[in-house]
């Protein structure tokens, strides 16, 4: 297994906490999106999304979109729930985390931190990031881990932009990225924006 | 089982194509976002992300994101693989169908009809939408359906928004569209937006 892989990358960074608590196996093929690593054909041949993360199986299959890496990797695992009712619950999350986390929290931080707006520009995604934090706070205000009594996908994959939101917490929130922390396999190695993460470079559409 | 639903949104039609499909008995809940149905404290409740599709079980339980929905009503179906590395092809269409299909098309046409934005403004994300449709051209080339040999819930989920596309489709996008239309079970009761459809209502991100 081979995963294409940007340090700096927040849906990188979940497949890589899931694989270190599976303690998985796994080649990095280290990718610089702003060395222009993700435009070449080569790596539009591997995705042609021209995005990172990207699973490599042994057979040679691809799988891209980090929920689905995680997804993968996890059937079969606790780190699935084993009724329909709880895989759709993490399923739904997943897709909050992409429209709403992500969108609202990791996309702003990304155009902040390297130039690509101000924080005026920033404004109305990061309400909605807000929002989307609240909406986590009210769920995990009775409950460990965001679906069912035990740590799934749903965590880590909104574990790794909440982990950096560029705004402040809730308390709850707080608390639980504290208990994925503590998890067994835990390794924090999401690095922050580096120098060459200038304006303009990568295919970005956030 | 309780669909709250939208008749104009391709979320919500997603979701009608596969109870179709499955010819299930769902009761639908009429949801008008233009007339302030999701602002409300009772729609909060029901979700607090203020969006249809929801999907209520007759246990109580609801699930919420048009994708999760679809995968709840799969599972256990043939709208679903039964491989885990078919089961994650499916997960990684779906996500990329909100990222740069309702993301890339859904939004513009949306902005468009509701004269939330004019057709420059909406021009950088029709960009992703126009190379979402050549990608998904490409992956539909030598194939039938987007995952496997067999439909799965990514083509049904991919056809919402791509069916009243506001640009030009591919030639191999067309013909799969068409496939799609000849599914047993298929019924297009996608409205366009209504009158209300003024700016400013609704709770809507896009
Ligand atoms: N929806 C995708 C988003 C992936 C994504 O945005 N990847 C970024 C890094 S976080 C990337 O590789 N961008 C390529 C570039 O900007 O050149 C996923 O969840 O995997
Ligand atoms: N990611 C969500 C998006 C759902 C969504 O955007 N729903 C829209 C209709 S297409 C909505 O209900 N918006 C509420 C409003 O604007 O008030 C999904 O796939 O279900």
């Amino acid at each position: 297994m081979r995963l294409y892989d940007y340090a700096a990358s927040g849906n990188c960074f979940k497949v890589r906490l899931l694989l270190g608590m599976l303690d998985l196996d796994c080649e990095r093929v280290p990718i610089d999106i702003f060395a222009g690593d993700t435009l070449t054909c080569e790596f539009a041949m591997l995705n042609p999304v021209r995005e990172t993360p990207v699973l490599e199986l042994d057979s040679g299959e691809r799988i891209t979109q980090s929920n689905a890496i995680l997804w993968y990797l996890a059937e079969g695992t606790a780190w699935l729930p084993d009724t329909p009712l709880g895989r759709a619950q993490v399923a739904q999350w997943l897709s909050f985390e992409q429209e709403r986390v992500m969108g609202g929290l990791g996309g702003p931080r990304f155009r902040l931190l390297t130039g690509r707006a101000t924080a005026e520009e920033v404004e109305p995604r990061l309400a909605t990031g807000r929002e989307a934090l609240a909406i986590l706070g009210d769920q995990l205000m009775a409950r460990d881990w965001v679906v069912g009594a035990a740590p799934s996908i749903a965590d880590l994959s909104l574990f790794a932009y909440v982990s950096v939101a560029p705004v402040e917490v809730p308390g709850a929130v707080a608390a639980w990225l504290d208990r994925v922390r503590a998890l067994p396999g835990f390794l924090d190695d999401f690095v922050p924006y580096p120098d060459n993460a200038r304006p303009g470079a990568g295919s970005s559409i956030y």
